[in-house]
């Protein structure tokens, strides 16, 4: 049995977690022939339980900057551990990491720490409230903010409550933008936007200068908080934070994935105008402090920057983007390749249902490349012209797959 | 200067963190004596990052179970790192782990993974809710659940909608929890309830029969899910879950701080009732399906068990308590221990400014002893008869001073 391992554990889980797996690692909705259980993963090489390696596109959903297992940042991981992890207080870390997001973030004068996404987008949240006086926060639709209540993508759970001062935009529309400001009146606290528009199973989009700069008018305006989400792209668009691409400064960053190469942590970077704001709210965790973490994200941020990670990334997601590109024309098949070419998605044209989608990614992982049909894919620095040439022959095959069935 | 590297570090903090801590552990608020940062920990051993070395008590408010660096937890966290942490998908540990608390946790059918303790509380939140298709919550006056703006003890950064669904009651009072059920009338989801009662600068109390049944009895009738909070008391007191000890199950418990030792993770188990409602709520986080803190979690939990780790810390606890109770009969000071063994709050009588407890705390601190005047205290299973003695001897003179200054 070639997934006989994976089947195992899938029945056992099926007893001692509900539904067998819970949130966006749950592979239930994909196609069946995708492993659940990962065993082992270098760099960019990924191996399942039953022994099958995949060149990896998904990085563990993003966190894998630098790839997996960077002997780097566990260097400095291992040697923060022998001193210690979490204490009554924290290390001397977690300045050193506030100055070093300081001096790399564009916008920032003041770092926070957390554990999840999560926890960074509420944090903005409470703090653009707290600044503000004001409840209304701007959404973009279709946007993914987190999976608490107050923004989780699913009605499950929650009550209406929860989301009853969100107002929803369309992103890279100015007018929808402004109509939802309007509803907001004079009870805006903060405008969400994501770095670009990385909606599931929809085409990516940078946000428009135009847009952008409207978005940084109306907090003007208004002394609501402009709130960039990078949580997903943060450090792979650019170290100084996404929106230094479409040259406008946010109030507030949600940082999470990268910050840390797999290490858990998540952040907010603010500037002074919301610096009194963040130090009146209460918000804390038991983990939050871990010096290991932290000493990772130093060890990563620093890596980050001395092998310019962002430009590997890119040369090797364009070298990815070009070869789909002329393999799609050989064989005849349209698709869209959007998003920054080191955060791509590949979204095939008249596929509504993603089936070819999902042929084509299936096709590719029977010939041990790891990819995603709906969701932002990930490259990372430890991809070389090797791993792309040779996931290039895989999905050579699987675009002719494409062709025939869908000719 | 004797504390220098740290007041360099706080003004450096300053600088890049807004007020220069967040959240639970800054001190802003206690002795200025007291350390912010640490530099290194092993078993019940805390240094500060001037060099001082303190016997502790508060086992980074919770987590370090079997004490600090523990060599055979973090041998299981490096053969899990040597193969990966987080990928695509969670690892084999995922299931272990979830088998591990099923057969460990009596109410337990079933078990999920976060990072944070909020994340186990909102987790149980949203469960209850989706489970009945209802929305109050019940919480005890005083009681500390998260910190997230649902649950969040200050009103700062949240909105009166994110707390409009919960009814208070008195922890321990039955006719206070059946008044705030009557109040929910047909609308009542869960009921949170403590472990114990161990709200910040109060006596602690466990639950009583009467109130635990109650608690029970409300659920049973209406269908809401009986939540245990045991984020902060998890596996000190019973292996099996808190309320063990009160013979009540509940449906849903939240845990966090010491399932790993130090390493970030929380948990929420819950009976087959609940089964189905935690498989169709959407939680997530990036790093929820960490291996490494699953390995760390299923080789703590295993010692815990192995060592009788419980029965450890209730020794040494009361070994402390008993110590603790003679030196203030002996020098004159009234004052009342409280909370489980292992858990100590230690408050003197008529001290409602706490100034008598943070004199006694700051005394024993220069003596070596890290204790905390206002806030549950922690035993660990690295604690030694020698530790308690040493520590004794730091409270005896700790003791005198109070008697001293308030006679």
């Amino acid at each position: 049995m070639h997934n006989s391992v994976d089947a195992a554990l899938r029945d056992r889980a099926q007893r001692v977690i509900p539904n067998g797996m819970w949130g966006h690692m749950n592979v239930a909705r994909i196609p069946a022939a995708y492993p659940q259980y990962f065993a082992r993963a270098e760099g960019c090489h990924l191996w399942d339980v039953d022994g099958r390696e995949y060149v990896d596109f998904m990085c563990a959903y993003g966190p894998m900057l630098l790839g997996y297992n960077d002997a780097d940042v566990n260097r400095a991981a291992d040697e923060q551990r022998a001193q210690g992890d979490i204490f009554n207080g924290p290390s001397a870390r977690l300045v050193e990491l506030a100055e070093l997001m300081v001096e790399t973030v564009a916008h920032a004068d003041w770092a926070m720490f957390q554990k999840n996404g999560s926890d960074a987008t509420t944090t903005c949240a409470m703090i653009a409230r707290e600044a503000t006086g004001k409840r209304k926060i701007l959404v973009a639709n279709g946007a993914y903010h987190g999976a608490v209540p107050w923004c989780n993508p699913y009605p499950n759970g929650a009550t209406a409550e929860d989301r009853v001062h969100l107002i929803r935009y369309d992103f890279n529309d100015v007018a929808s933008l402004e109509r939802a400001a309007a509803d907001a009146g004079d009870d805006l606290a903060g405008v969400f936007v994501s770095a670009f528009k990385h909606d599931l199973g929809k085409t990516h989009e940078a946000p428009t200068r135009e847009f952008a700069q409207a978005a940084r008018r109306i907090c003007d305006k208004s002394g609501a908080a402009l709130i960039v989400d990078d949580v997903r792209a943060g450090f792979r668009l650019h170290m100084g934070g996404s929106w230094e691409l479409v040259g406008v400064k946010p109030d507030l960053t949600a940082w999470s994935k990268a910050i840390a190469n797999g290490y858990a942590l998540g952040a907010v970077t603010g500037n002074d105008k919301f610096r009194a704001a963040a130090g009146r709210i209460f918000v804390t965790g038991s983990f939050w402090c871990g010096a290991v973490s932290m000493a990772a994200g130093l060890a990563s941020i620093r890596k980050m920057k001395e092998i310019d990670a962002v430009g590997v990334m890119q040369r090797m997601g364009q070298r990815l983007r070009d070869g789909i590109d002329a393999q799609a024309k050989a064989h005849g098949v349209k698709l869209q390749q959007s998003g920054p070419a080191q955060m791509p998605v590949i979204l095939f044209d008249d596929d509504a249902d993603r089936k070819k989608g999902w042929l084509f990614c299936s096709e590719a992982l029977k010939r041990g490349v790891y990819m995603h049909a709906t969701h932002t894919m990930f490259l990372s620095a430890a991809h070389t012209a090797a791993d792309i040439d040779r996931t290039l022959d895989a999905t050579d095959a699987a675009m002719a797959e494409v062709a025939r069935q869908f000719g």
